[in-house]
């Protein structure tokens, strides 16, 4: 049977994974398709590096549109990241009629769906599994698995560094410098690690997710994001006195017909499987109006975990080309986008204020509370370990964002809060 | 556009599910396929019957048949459940060249090869993802997910019952006896729990996860099975002491070529999440050579939740039947089976034992551990709350289900011991 060529944009670690496993499984894997799949050409920066695996040299190039330009290539897996350069490889990819798989979140975040109406135009697939979660199948099962469901809400741990950096800090009680320098020198953070601990990774995904969970284009802009950077080993034995692991949540919300995204450090309960994911793993937490809650977990980067993912949406797009149905089962949004005001998002909030010492403190506070319609769940006052002010602990009852807002405008005002220390998003799902 | 009509046998909670699904969600499910999709006919069996859903009372049919050979029908989605009689169905319908989406493991699980070679001699569609953990996507997952790699390990809590009853024991210190009976008023155990209680349903669906996971024909015959009716609360103290929870987990292990399946209670790590699946939910434990290690978790069963599973199989054929590829993308188990000899099979053990207090006892069963080449991870001896004999209680290393066998074969006949209290495997995952 005549194989399939592959051409393959990028021979980093993902590229390299997924040499790996089209000719390690190759036996596997032709017996699923009904042909061999062969890598036919590799574009690379630089021809000469030396690598960790066999490959014949006179398939590697360092012109990436002659990969795209073969006539004798069919799939295009583009592994070798970037934005604007990179759609336009694509996009003339898929004018030449050849399909794409590819693990570039930045892309699909940011010109998914200019790529994905290419793809329809020109009959092509355009699968992008290990964009998201990396090993975890979770953009399938979203599109195929909860076809017949209407999504509520998406709840992600989707970044492995910020991930490895929460659970560190909660396992050693760890303070963030120390530990964000390990994952540095241990390659799991990148030495300007500011797009995963700010959040903007997860925001990416999230934006993937919420687009394919809501069939309504969600764009990066609609995701409000923070970051960990400020997390403290304090905050996070808060947390677990309270019973919450603290994580960095990506949450996709819908009430209705409006939605809201946002990824944000959040105490989730710790009875909650999602709570012991821990280290790099990442999972995603699926809530449809019929299926209820259902949770998907597994490696979130990595060569092969990735790889896994990218090979499996090359399987998918030879299926469909043996038979001829390429392009055809693209889900394009179909819903218009209607936004939450902050008058519509709710959820629980623990806040930790330093305050003055003394009587009344507490009645004034628990009042402004009151005035903003934010009711409480639970308040303490303790001394402060450090200094003479006492500490309050807060969580409250599920409140308005805009009315939480309007408590930390006039916290802020206060002068007996000496410091608002800490505000975090509460999830006991 | 011309509606797709849809054959329904049986109208119980999952059919009731499937009903409301599709009317409910019409809109969304019909934009995805290209046209509507109707309930035509639906096969009960008591057309008189009051039922908590409105439907055509001209719709309803007592004869199955009449529902199989309307030539107005294109897809049969079966729940009425049953065996051999169901399977003549399945087998007429597919002879007829209409489709099958059925939630059926028994059928699956005992005669899922026969009515897959059909389906393909016929060029029609089977799908069962509702046949195991209700609402979780796991067998697509298996399928499609994870097409590009090689299945080392499932283990699956895929009984919603025993969890229940096992989690309540765990979490309340109740004995088996008083949560089954509880389970069985609040309908989440049969008035005979045998099927459930003695690990069949497990093992069933096991058999399923094994044959797609593996590639290769499991049967029903090859998953050895233990069920939960002899764990005591006890025993759930012991494993949460030792920082381990009791699941019934289903395990499905490949070492090279060779497989095992089995069933049976077993203590977790708690610091896994497959150890905080709690009740009635769900979760299966997937680890691939690349992948690594992969969960995934939901509702088990459920009205909805199944239901969600049995539309989006639903959808499936239909986006198949719209692009005329029915049939075409059927995964036939092409491996040979292999299965582990007791040899070959090593997991860890937890043993508990009443024995004599009196000097000497604790080497002598020791030494009867070496003899097997079994080595152990800690023993622990302590006087016995409810009598005057002592408790030991051992972890061993991974040994040979082979040794172990042996081991406490030759226990039985060692007079210092009162008696093998437990033995259970342990999970360290």
């Amino acid at each position: 049977m005549k194989p399939v060529k592959v051409g393959l944009l990028g021979l980093g670690t993902v590229g390299t994974g997924v040499v790996r496993i089209v000719e390690g499984n190759q036996e596997d894997l032709s017996s699923q398709v009904g042909s061999p799949i062969l890598i036919g050409k590799v574009a690379v920066k630089n021809i000469d590096k030396l690598r960790n695996i066999e490959i014949d040299p006179s398939k590697l190039t360092e012109d990436p549109w002659e990969v795209i330009r073969d006539p004798e290539i069919d799939v295009i897996v583009e592994v070798m990241g970037g934005i604007e350069q990179t759609k336009e490889y694509i996009l003339e990819a898929l004018n030449l009629g050849k399909h794409i798989v590819t693990a570039n979140k930045d892309l699909m975040a940011l010109h998914g769906s200019e790529i994905l109406a290419k793809a329809q135009e020109k009959q092509c697939d355009v699968f992008y599994e290990a964009s998201v979660a990396g090993g975890i199948p979770i953009i399938r099962t979203l599109i195929e698995g909860f076809s017949s469901d209407r999504i509520i809400k998406i709840m992600g741990i989707v970044n492995g560094t910020t991930n490895y950096i929460l659970t560190k800090m909660s396992q050693e009680g760890a303070s963030y410098e120390d530990v964000l320098k390990e994952a540095q020198e241990l390659g799991y953070a990148e030495s300007d690690p500011t797009g995963d601990v700010e959040g903007l990774d997860a925001a990416r995904k999230m934006a993937i997710l919420g687009t394919l969970g809501f069939r309504t284009n969600v764009d990066l802009s609609d995701v409000s994001v923070k970051g960990i950077s400020s997390v403290t080993k304090d905050d996070i034995t808060y947390a677990k006195n309270l019973g919450y692991e603290m994580k960095l949540i990506g949450i996709a919300d819908r009430q209705d017909e409006y939605i809201t995204i946002s990824v944000q450090p959040t105490m989730i309960k710790q009875s909650h499987p999602i709570a012991s994911v821990n280290g790099v793993f990442n999972a995603v937490v699926v809530h449809g109006e019929s299926v209820g809650e259902t949770m998907f977990y597994g490696a979130g980067a990595g060569e092969l975990p990735t790889a896994t993912s990218i090979v499996a949406d090359l399987i998918a797009v030879i299926k469909n080309l043996k038979l001829g149905v390429n392009g055809l089962k693209a889900i394009v949004p179909y819903k218009t986008k209607k936004l939450q005001s902050d008058e519509q998002i709710f959820y629980k909030n623990f806040i930790l204020l330093h305050v003055d010492d003394k009587a009344g403190v507490l009645a004034r506070i628990t009042q402004i509370f009151a005035e903003y319609d934010v009711s409480l769940a639970s308040v303490v006052q303790q001394p402060n370990e450090h200094n003479p002010d006492a500490e309050i602990i807060i969580i409250t009852h599920k409140a308005s964002k805009a009315n939480m807002d309007k408590v930390l405008k006039h916290f802020e005002q206060l002068d007996v809060i000496q410091r608002i220390k800490s505000v975090y998003r509460v999830e006991d799902i």
